[in-house]
């Protein structure tokens, strides 16, 4: 029975770090313990820092925070603990040292038999059947793309619409996609900032204010609304 | 003796493709014959279309234009080609394609032996000692991130200054590559559009009427002037 929060972003713009999502996390974290996992170290901050940004944003919660580095064995730490939350920064770096660390498969584990997990960006992609739809730059060659799958799609954090009128000639985010699908058959949700999925028991739920952008192979993409429920998207 | 145009873009907004780069492409395949390397597929479209885009643009200059999938043993239309341009799109696809055809070595000494060679967008991302600093979504696993190394430094195509006062928290394109230059320590150049990379026997220089932005690692990021001579940046 998973029970997960899947946030496209940690912050919003104007808040501070978690703020929006600090019900969510009171409710998920029951038993008031968190491990984590700052692999993916946003701007290549390091571990301990990154930690200890979490700790701080989580002090009025009565959550204790410990991070994934300070344990001598991670897969013990995963195996044990009662909560789980990794945090965004760069994909290919996560994924690399969870691989590294041969907690990648562990972890998928933990999640399906019901240890509280919540992603924001990087924690978030990671939870789709591969990190192929990042936005980060592959700064180290991980073993494999292939991720948690504890959802049976894909997920682009941080989506973006294209910018009208725009000069910019790169490649708009749904291009990006639009050339996955060439290659890969599993649908896509662009998960707008402020949007995150839940994963409770056997639903799939879409929650926050905005829609989200569904896209599959072959198909014209659609927005699905705040509150539907997702457990068809496969 | 290397002599090559590495363009940030292929297009610049308001005109048609290549439109900016004729007279330099007019200059740099004197022998008017081009093998054209359609492998990064822009949008998914196939080979083939993607090589009659180029034949079109370039039927006014008398350049004869010939796909590289057009040929049953790609190892030797490199090999015997007077002249070659790799095209953008998904510089993962790109990468994984030469692999498998056993020619992104083979690429690599033509070019340093003197064949006149252009890359766009990923075709000039490639050029770069890795793949690393694409913007591109990681669609195929390659066998590698290394490329052509015909540069001995990494290159950020399409570089996009941040956006002031933007309220999206997803990573600005310099917050990428500083996290590039955590596990990295080659330079990047982030190559505006309309910006070109000049190689000519020994000389790397910036063309076009833009700065471009120099990446170091553990330095302050810089701008290089047009007309620029960048051989001293490895």
């Amino acid at each position: 029975m998973k029970n997960a929060i899947l946030a496209s972003t940690s912050t919003l713009h104007g808040q501070t770090y978690l703020e929006y999502l600090l019900p969510e996390i009171q409710e998920l974290f029951k038993e008031r313990e968190l491990l984590f996992i700052p692999y993916a170290r946003p701007g290549g901050i390091s571990h301990t820092d990154y930690t200890d940004l979490v700790k701080k944003s989580l002090e009025n919660t009565g959550i204790a925070v410990k991070g994934l580095h300070e344990y001598e064995d991670p897969a013990q730490a995963v195996q044990e603990s009662k909560g789980i939350f990794t945090g965004g920064g760069n994909t290919f770096l996560l994924v690399e040292k969870l691989y590294r660390n041969n907690i990648m498969g562990l972890l998928r584990q933990v999640i399906l038999q019901g240890t509280p997990y919540l992603g924001t960006s990087a924690g978030t992609n990671i939870a789709g059947l591969t990190m192929q739809t990042t936005n980060d730059m592959p700064i180290i060659y991980p073993p494999s793309f292939q991720t948690l799958g504890v959802v049976p799609f894909n997920i682009n954090p941080h989506y973006l619409d294209p910018v009208l009128n725009s000069t910019h000639k790169g490649e708009t985010r749904e291009t990006r996609i639009r050339e996955f699908h060439t290659l890969n058959t599993q649908p896509v949700i662009g998960l707008r900032e402020g949007s995150w999925l839940e994963l409770k028991g056997g639903n799939i739920t879409l929650r926050g204010n905005l829609t989200a952008r569904i896209f599959k192979v072959n198909e014209t993409p659609f927005e699905a609304e705040p509150s539907s429920n997702l457990n068809d998207l496969k």
